[in-house]
């Protein structure tokens, strides 16, 4: 599974106040400790708060450079943020994310062609979130249509089913881990699913628990990478237990340190 | 999710000792923890040691009857020590179990039927244990053929698909977990599905984790009962948080405390 690091993200305080200093120390930190940690990939967020936000993941995106050629999920809503974001991350970047409005595909599906990046595609359109997997599943398929005309690879596309809080939706973990099985029979090759872990548990209590135990079921529904924690020490290792057991990862008898030595 | 409590096995030490000894003593504080810890069912097995099975069999049952009236798991593969046990532990137990030779079934299912039990039939016949997930639904097709024939409701079947341990037979943990998915298909009402857990770590190291991970993946499947180490206090509570995150139980801010308060 791929995992990329959610920590670089304006809505913590250190990283807000790390952008506002224009200070790389902290940043370059969060992204050294997530790399040893076990992520492979490293999501970059300005915040909700960063006055010129073009600026702001401009700087972001060069501080990070500075200290690791790892793939950068760019995440913003504004293409040209994105943009910005795009060229001085890289080929092989994640563009973080689209939504399934046709309007946005016509702009993120090209703009991921062009700079050779893969694309998070968001199983939200002009009508909100849907209620079921159906409903997700047809936003999936709309985006792989997308996808196919305008000669993006569908293996770079990754599906996020839109995971929500079980404390507001209970019934949406398991319409999660339905969309992240049914997704897979939409193309050849197929699309990648993602999921944006914490969600799960936004607002709840015993949030560590819910995280772990909901990645170990999304993992085996199929899912190929999330936006996590990647510090959480317990999860990383209910995760590298999953991959054993899906067969994944080799077994050895401490498979933890095995897997955590072959990522390195 | 059904979960039944694996201790009250010959196999272990202070068990045989216990019988050995026709001492109720340490036998029934084993079913008095179980059940405090969560366990809804309790196993029952003599163990390979015991002199005369088809009495030890009678004295636990009646061991465990003098402080239980929870559903007990007669568990041997001998008719005549599985009768035993099933009349001194009265409706609702469980034969623990069948394999799926005809001959098996003429003799396990009717048995069900005159006691009022439900049976565990493993995917397993004259061939040996299948290598794949559809080798393993053939064989859970006949035992739900056999139990239509006999009169046994099909949810009172419960297929196990064999889980070997994942340091001998990787590639088994994911056909398991197919054949969860796929026996559900079988029948109206579906058959039922339990895994004898502590297996797919046998031998190996980090059991525990192995154990409660694979839990997880296999509750997300649609498992509905084990026979596991319900003092595991760990993996008690990721099975808890998988069946809040399936939303077979209800959410609580504390549903670990929720859920075991509900249960009692």
């Amino acid at each position: 599974m791929l995992a990329i690091g959610e920590r670089i993200n304006g809505m913590f305080k250190s990283v807000a106040a790390a952008i506002k200093d224009k200070n790389p120390e902290p940043i370059q930190e969060l992204a050294r400790r997530q790399l040893a940690a076990g992520a492979q990939a490293l999501d970059v967020n300005v915040g909700p708060a960063a006055a010129d936000a073009l600026a702001a993941m401009a700087w972001l995106v060069k501080a990070i450079r500075e200290v690791t050629g790892a793939p950068l999920a760019i995440d913003t809503t504004n293409p040209e943020v994105m943009r910005a974001g795009l060229e001085l991350a890289g080929p092989g970047s994640l563009i973080n994310s689209t939504k399934g409005q046709q309007e946005q595909l016509d702009i993120f599906i090209p703009m991921a062609v062009e700079h050779q990046a893969s694309v998070i595609a968001l199983t939200i359109d002009e009508n909100g979130i849907p209620r079921d997997a159906n409903g997700r599943g047809e936003i999936a398929l709309r985006v792989v249509a997308a996808a196919m005309e305008k000669g993006l690879p569908t293996d770079r596309l990754m599906i996020d089913a839109v995971i929500l809080p079980v404390n507001v939706a209970q019934a949406t973990p398991w319409h999660v881990l339905e969309t992240i099985r049914s997704v897979k029979l939409l193309s050849d090759p197929p699309p990648k699913t993602v999921l944006g872990l914490s969600n799960v548990s936004q607002g709840g209590r015993l949030r560590e628990l819910l995280n772990r135990t909901y990645l170990v079921m999304a993992l085996a529904a199929g899912l190929d990478a999330a936006i996590l924690d990647v510090q959480d020490m317990e999860m990383m290792e209910a995760m590298i237990a999953a991959e054993v057991l899906m067969n994944h990862a080799v077994y050895a008898d401490d498979f933890v340190k095995a897997y955590r030595a072959s990522a390195n």
